[in-house]
C-alpha cells in the first residue's frame, strides 16, 4: 500500500477509538468537555497515536491492547496544542483551518480545558495498564515517561526555551536542538515505547524504538520549519511565516542544510528499524517516509 | 499538644520533604524552575500533606514510606494557585502576601511552569508507588484518582463554573456545592486516601478517610468565604472581598448560616474519624479544630 493510503486508514481508526475515549459532550459542566472534544476532533494527521499502535505491533502485540494509551498521546498532543496556542504563547488564530480554542471558548475555558485533557491522558494510561494488567513498575514507568515528556525537562522546557529565545538574534545550535528535541521528540519517543512498556517488551526493543523516534520527531520538526518558511498557508491550515522571528532550524543552518538533515535522521529512524529483525514494520517505515513528503 | 503547635510542627516535616522533592532551581531551564520554586516555597499551610502523612499514619503506615505521594499533593495544590491566579482567571496580584508567581515570571512562564509542577506530582505519584512496591492495580488507582481529582470531574470543572457563574446575579444551592465540592474537597479526598491506595489500605478505612475528608473539604471552602467576606488583608495575605462579585457560601446562604454549616462539617469529620478505631488520629481531628480557628 502506498504511504499515504496507509497512514489515510490508520488514521480512520485512530479517529474511531479518539470517539470511543473521550469525555461526552453532554457531561458537566458541558463547556469544558465541548472545549475538549472541539481541540481533539479536528481532523489532525494522528501520528502520534498512530505510531503507538504501529510500534505495539512490530513487538507483536496486538493494537486493541493499546488502544487506551494510543488516545492518552493524542490528547496530550492536543492539549500541548491548545496551551502552545494561546494569547501568552504563540497566540495563534488558526490551527488546522479552524479558529484556535482560546477564541472560539476564550483563554480561561481553553486553559482549563487542555488542563482536563491532560488529566484525562494520565487516567487513560492508567486504565490501560490496568487492562492488560501490568505490574506496579510498568505502569510506573508508563506513567512516569509522560509526565517527563510534557513536563520541565521535556516539551514545557522546551516551549520555554523557544518563547525566551524568540527575541534574540541569533541562538547556539545546541539550544536550538534543546528546543526542536523537546518540543517534537520526547512526546514521539514516548508513543514509540509506551505499548512495550505497558506490556513487557525487552529494554532492547525499546532502545530501538527510542532511537527511531527520536531521529524521526527531530526530522519532523525540521520539516515543519521548512514548510513554515516556505509552504502554503491554504494546505497548511494556519498561518505561515509565523516563525519568521524565532529561530528555528531554516534560519540557523538555511533551508538546504535542513532538507538534508531531515533525509538524514529519517534515513537514520529507517535503519534503526532494522534492528527489529521479522517485525512488521510497514506503518514505521511509512511513518519516517511521509516526513519527508508531506507537504502539510 | 494544642492545635496550632501540632500542625506547625507537622508543617516544619512537610517544609523539609517539599525541600528534597522539587527539581533543583540549578537545573536547565533555570527560570522554568525558579517559578516552580516560588510557587511552592512561600510559606503555605501545607494541609493537603500534612493530611497525606497524617492519614497514613492512623492506618498505621510509616509516614517515610508517604512522603513522595504527600509532597505530589502539595504540588498539585500550588499548581492550581498558580492557574487560579491567572490574568484569564481570577486576576489575582497577590498570594500568601507575595506577588502572584506570573506577576514576578510572567503569564507564559508561569503557566508553564504550573503544569510542569502538575507533572511532577505525576511523576513522584508513581515513584512512590515503586518504592514502597505497590502493585499495578494500587498505582494505577492513585494516578487516576489524583488525575479526576484535577480534571474536568474534579478541580478544573469547579473552577470552570466559578468562573462562569461569576457574573450571574444569583445561582443555585446546588451550583454552588458542586462548585465548592470540586474547587477544594476533591483534592482534600485524595490527601486522606492516597497513602491508603498505594499502601493497600482496605475498603472500609478509604471509605472512611474519603467522609473526613469530604466533609472537611466542604467546611475549609465556607469558611475561606468567610473570611473572604469578613478577614483581615493583612493577615490573610491576600485581597479580601475580592470574591464580592462571586457568588460564595456567604453570598448564597448568609454569614450565620455559614458559619454553622462549617460547625456541622467540622462535627461530621470528627465522628468519621471515630470509626478507625485504636487509631492514632490527633494530628486529622486538630486539622478539623484548626478549621474553625483560623483566621488566615
Amino acid at each position: 500500500m502506498e504511504t499515504v493510503a496507509l497512514l489515510d486508514k490508520e488514521r480512520r481508526h485512530i479517529e474511531r477509538i479518539l470517539e470511543r475515549h473521550l469525555p461526552a459532550s453532554g457531561d458537566y459542566p458541558g463547556r469544558i468537555h465541548e472545549a475538549i472534544r472541539y481541540s481533539v476532533l479536528d481532523g489532525g494527521k494522528r501520528l502520534r497515536p498512530i505510531m503507538v499502535i504501529a510500534a505495539a505491533e512490530a513487538l507483536g502485540y496486538d493494537r486493541s491492547r493499546i488502544e487506551k494509551a494510543a488516545c492518552s498521546i493524542e490528547f496530550v498532543h492536543c492539549c500541548s496544542l491548545v496551551l502552545d496556542d494561546l494569547p501568552s504563547m504563540d497566540n495563534a488564530l488558526k490551527r488546522r483551518g479552524r479558529p484556535t480554542t482560546h477564541r472560539v471558548f476564550g483563554v480561561a475555558t481553553g486553559l482549563l480545558s487542555a488542563d482536563a485533557l491532560l488529566m484525562h491522558a494520565f487516567k487513560l494510561v492508567a486504565d490501560n495498564g490496568v487492562d492488560v494488567e501490568a505490574d506496579g513498575v510498568r505502569i510506573a514507568t508508563a506513567v512516569r515517561d509522560l509526565a517527563t515528556a510534557v513536563g520541565s525537562y521535556g516539551m514545557v522546557g522546551g516551549q520555554h526555551v523557544d518563547l525566551e529565545t524568540a527575541s534574540l538574534e541569533s541562538i547556539d545550535k545546541e539550544t536550538l536542538e534543546y528546543i526542536q528535541t523537546r518540543k517534537t521528540g520526547a512526546l514521539f519517543v514516548v508513543a514509540a515505547t509506551i505499548g512495550g512498556t505497558l506490556l513487557g517488551a525487552g529494554t532492547d526493543d525499546l532502545a530501538v524504538l527510542k532511537k527511531y523516534a527520536g531521529a524521526l520527531g527531530l526530522a519532523y520538526q525540521i520539516v515543519d520549519d521548512i514548510l513554515d518558511a516556505q509552504g502554503d498557508p491554504e494546505t497548511l491550515g494556519k498561518d505561515v511565516g509565523k516563525d519568521a522571528n524565532k529561530q528555528t532550524y531554516v534560519t540557523v543552518h538555511g533551508v538546504e542544510k535542513a532538507r538534508e538533515t531531515s533525509r538524514d535522521l529519517v534515513r537514520e529512524a529507517g535503519e534503526a528499524l532494522r534492528a527489529l529483525t521479522g517485525a512488521e514494520t510497514s506503518v514505521l517505515g511509512a511513518m519516517a517516509a511521509y516526513c519527508l513528503e508531506r507537504t502539510s
